[in-house]
């Protein structure tokens, strides 16, 4: 009557003998059909792409905790739990309705909170439950971008507010937006995995975090110019790193949604290649700057391809993957110079250039290399970008999504970490800093026994 | 005539120019139809998910690693990589045979041993290959949670016999009451994915072996009171606690051992739900009792809710997920301070209490959150808990389960561990623990060339 | 009109309400029928398993990190980065035409460059992208197994150009013999997923570099006796093991190129019973020679097991994988002795011997162990070996293989490494290596805070 019973029901003679591991049987009676196992196969494709892009939480994780010191691991980790945590429940509440439920507007969803439309007896219901799975991870992956930007110095409990009003609120109306039959979507707008939706999102609200909650104890001089403060553990960083680009298969080719959309194919060898372009031009970009190849900088840059992939991905041309790759690579080392040393403002982790920056380039770059060949067959649609003969109009699209994104990401997120500032307190104090944050904030080392020099 | 010249056949006319990547033909030849397709489809995601599991091994390892200290690092590795090989071998000669061959009496099978009736030549037998492959990572699963609980006091060579008998005895026995026809099976017992099959299996045979092998030197003192003897690398465990969340999609959607059956969405939406749940209430617990959010509490909490929802994962709501991981990251807070500080077993990483304690409350929680309707879709039956209209009688058959495990592990287990005490030895001595059994066990260091300073 | 809103449109009715997360429209517009399906089950499945293989690279990454030394470790970690970035590119650009393209003479492909041929608007185009991505991570693997042999004292820009040389040239030769209509693919050379293709190639490329880097500095005394160089991060290790167990599922079930062909079923069960077994055997063998079970030894015999079930995981028994895989674990442990102590070869990983050796085993092993019954459902074809009443002639044509493979791969390594050795370089000064090279080369420590004490 249960299921391993139902599992171990002999179904085939051949299993007589043995009488245990028969074949299951489906849970929805009725007849196979080529209908039905599509569905199954979009699902369990789905599914499994899902938990390759939950599988980025320990790549975030591992790299922001790999980029900066050791006295405050416990605490970046501990953020990265949370966000994915709270995000979740969050997701769950209000977000995903706010994204996907029946629009206002073209501005936000109105229904489908905490998954209440989905009836399990059906496979449409099943399918919400799937696509739902799918969505939270994604929003957790925009929320989980801040951390590495605010690292260091960030009280505990602002970001745990933090994560619940990105997934509930922040993310979910950009969602809306360009995913869920917003005014964007109507527009044509061109963001296949999410350049913006996620990328970008993450990257301005980190920027508008690290303003309000200042740099670091011992960032900047008087004099205006900047200290490095190296991060402690490199092996840590570089598995984060790839472990974030085998996630992204699942980020990229899984926003089809579809395991029989073939385009999949097309779609993971572009991400692939954009990645590698990122990497290798980084590290030269870094290399010519600096005099040394710099592995955190070249690690910086795979993923700045990935983000710069990660909105054209299914429009355009293997060789267009490489260009868009090398060109965030380069755009990436410059960028994490440009904000630390012109804007001063302080991201430990490069977080604003790789996310934020990449991914406007990345959404730009779909106005300008999107060829119809690609995008009919993937779903995109037959656009052909700027350089392929389709003139201005998508990128000028893609300029405006860009914008709009960063107005309302930036504003709110200004507006949101200020009103913790001035409620639960956003900054840790200097002496805490100086402690860590580990031991100030959860009463914890990271590393006992070793011995560890931290700086300032 | 070789598989890769097949591969090279050229099929399709579009693939005559290059004639080397043409689509693969299928290895049994025959037509394909939406039977084949479908085996195909549940073959695959069985396979995928084993592989998720698999997975799990580095997680516990990295768990296991990181709240221990540095001096015990390549024992505890070397534990987790034995356990899981010396299982491999166990569950294929003898182990899967136990558990899924044709019952006597309900009590344990008695054929299949070393796949001795699976023919490669038939769907059937590839099929009873795939059943394995899925099997034996979740005896492993079973097996390497009791190093943790054992960690830096127990002696390799005892540790090697403890592998060999669990995989081949005392777990699947318990498999084969529960999910291989035996007597619980037909009562009616839920445990979908394995709270108790497996996880309680687990946290039960680590009580026996760490009361059985006593306290590290220096935990506890002579008044009584308990010394908190803190991990050596947060990053690692954190990383862990990540890698087994994602492994754990596998272990819950894939005991559908059906791609085809579509409530696998609903399943990873509850594991999700439940994981994140558990991580909050026991970050929250500890931050009640403690005073600080003890980042290894929310961790383990996570693990918690996880395990806590492994049982009826596929017969509940999200909602009730929720309240399930809730529940269960409040009580493994409260179990590790009782187990450490009231019952004085010494459990360096909370297995006990992750586990056993938090598996045999999610074995119950099905007796009160199930819904016909989760249930019946996923294959679990038609039944209602408690809380949904169904009376006492599954609570109470649950509990059944719950109190006949613990009976046969614990018991099984304790005589095991006192075997092995009075023949090969399971304690190390003082001596070797103050110098690690790094170097006693294994002549080796973990982190070479790294200043350490080692606790007692 | 474009994916997310194609991905919104309202199909179903039940969706109307919310209807925003309907059923993904197949991209290919037409009939699903079953033959559609099952291409879509293959190419899925072969991008999972190429993802997999790709998250191999974070498993060799981590291995090389944690066997070598701190002071080294940004420098392995991005030498890891390099070799599948600048890999990706070449295999691409030129490997892949070398590879599979149309025959000259059964020595090399001639066409297919830069995926020209495919036409993403078909579905065989579409094939061609997932067959490239199966691929790349397939030479890239090759690719990567090089520089741990070499590690601690190879100058980083030579680095960079043998990573091109191997992709685009010397790997692609050979599996143009073996999978690409070659002419060790015409007399029937089995080597299922590439025991040789992949990790012979490795592996002789390996002791060619690391004969012409020559040794680390301090490594070898005077009087012709070796010193243990301690790697200084078992746990990394430990995982990077674990992570390329859990990549091989990939590799070699992958290596069906398809998911109907259900002897992936079977595949994963030799791959992970010869890893188990590799493990048991390797302990075993460190523990009678030098009298402890070495965690190291142990790691490598996982990966001497599964390097040796790569090319006969398809037309194998359990029983015999397990043989195979005792045999790698135990070769493995002696080859790394007679490298370091006799040949005075300096590999600090291992490599040559778990890859060159291991390999040749592996394959050799299918000429002994093959069974029709296997080999004819998994596509192989219907070959006994020795044992198996097939005769010789299956292990000759092996030998021939493995004999021919190694003349060209050590020739052309060889050739390669002298040219760079000669033009940009091969070996750090004494000095980079004191210093270490992550500060040499790189400019940056891999550990900042911690205190390091290097050896040497």
């Amino acid at each position: 009557m249960f299921v391993k019973t139902i599992r171990l029901v002999t179904i085939l003679a051949a299993f007589a003998a043995m009488g245990t591991c028969a074949f299951p049987s489906s849970a929805f009676a009725g007849e196979t059909t080529a209908e039905t196992n599509a569905v199954a196969i979009d699902t369990v494709w789905v599914l499994i792409a899902a938990f390759l892009v939950f599988f980025m939480q320990p790549g975030f994780a591992m790299v922001e905790t790999g980029f900066t010191r050791a006295k405050n691991a416990a605490n970046i980790l501990m953020k990265n739990l949370m966000d994915f945590s709270i995000g979740s429940i969050a997701f769950w509440l209000i977000g995903f309705g706010i994204m996907f439920g029946t629009t206002a507007f073209g501005l936000f969803g109105t229904n489908g909170f905490f998954l209440s439309s989905a009836n399990p007896s059906t496979a449409d219901g099943q399918w919400q439950f799937a696509f739902w799975m799918f969505q939270v991870v994604f929003a957790a992956t925009a929320a989980t971008i801040v951390s590495g930007a605010m690292a260091e110095r960030t009280k505990f409990p602002a970001y745990l507010f933090y994560s619940f009003f990105i997934c509930a609120l922040i993310y979910p109306v950009v969602g809306h937006w360009i995913w869920g039959n917003g005014w964007l979507a109507s527009k044509g707008f061109i963001d296949f995995a999410g350049s913006t939706v996620v990328h970008s999102v993450g990257g301005w609200a980190a920027l508008a975090g690290a303003i309000l909650v200042g740099p670091r104890l011992g960032k900047y001089n008087k004099d205006g110019t900047s200290n490095a403060i190296p991060g402690h553990n490199m092996p840590l960083a570089a598995l984060g790193v790839f472990i974030l680009w085998f996630g992204w298969f699942g980020f990229n080719a899984g926003s089809t949604t579809s395991g029989t959309n073939l385009s999949i194919a097309t779609i993971a060898v572009t991400t692939n290649l954009a990645a590698a372009a990122g990497a290798i031009t980084a590290m030269f970009t870094a290399w010519f700057r600096f005099g040394k190849p710099d592995t955190s900088m070249a690690l910086n840059g795979a993923l700045a391809g990935l983000v710069g992939i990660t909105a054209p991905c299914a429009c355009v041309s293997p060789l267009s993957a490489i260009i868009i790759g090398a060109v965030a690579g380069t755009l990436v080392v410059l960028s994490v110079e440009f904000i630390d040393k012109v804007l001063h403002v302080d991201d430990p982790v490069g977080a604003i250039s790789v996310h934020g920056i990449c991914g406007a380039w990345g959404t730009l770059s779909a106005g300008l290399f999107a060829e119809a060949a690609y995008g009919q067959s993937s779903g995109v649609g037959a656009v052909n970008g700027l350089f392929f003969g389709g003139g201005l109009s998508q990128f000028i699209t893609q300029l405006i999504g860009v914008l709009s994104i960063f107005a309302w990401v930036f504003g709110t997120a200004l507006i949101l970490f200020y009103v913790l500032r001035k409620t639960v307190g956003l900054r840790a104090s200097d002496e805490d800093q100086l402690k860590g944050m580990d031991i100030s904030e959860h009463g914890m080392e990271s590393y006992a026994g070793f011995q560890i020099f931290t700086t300032e």
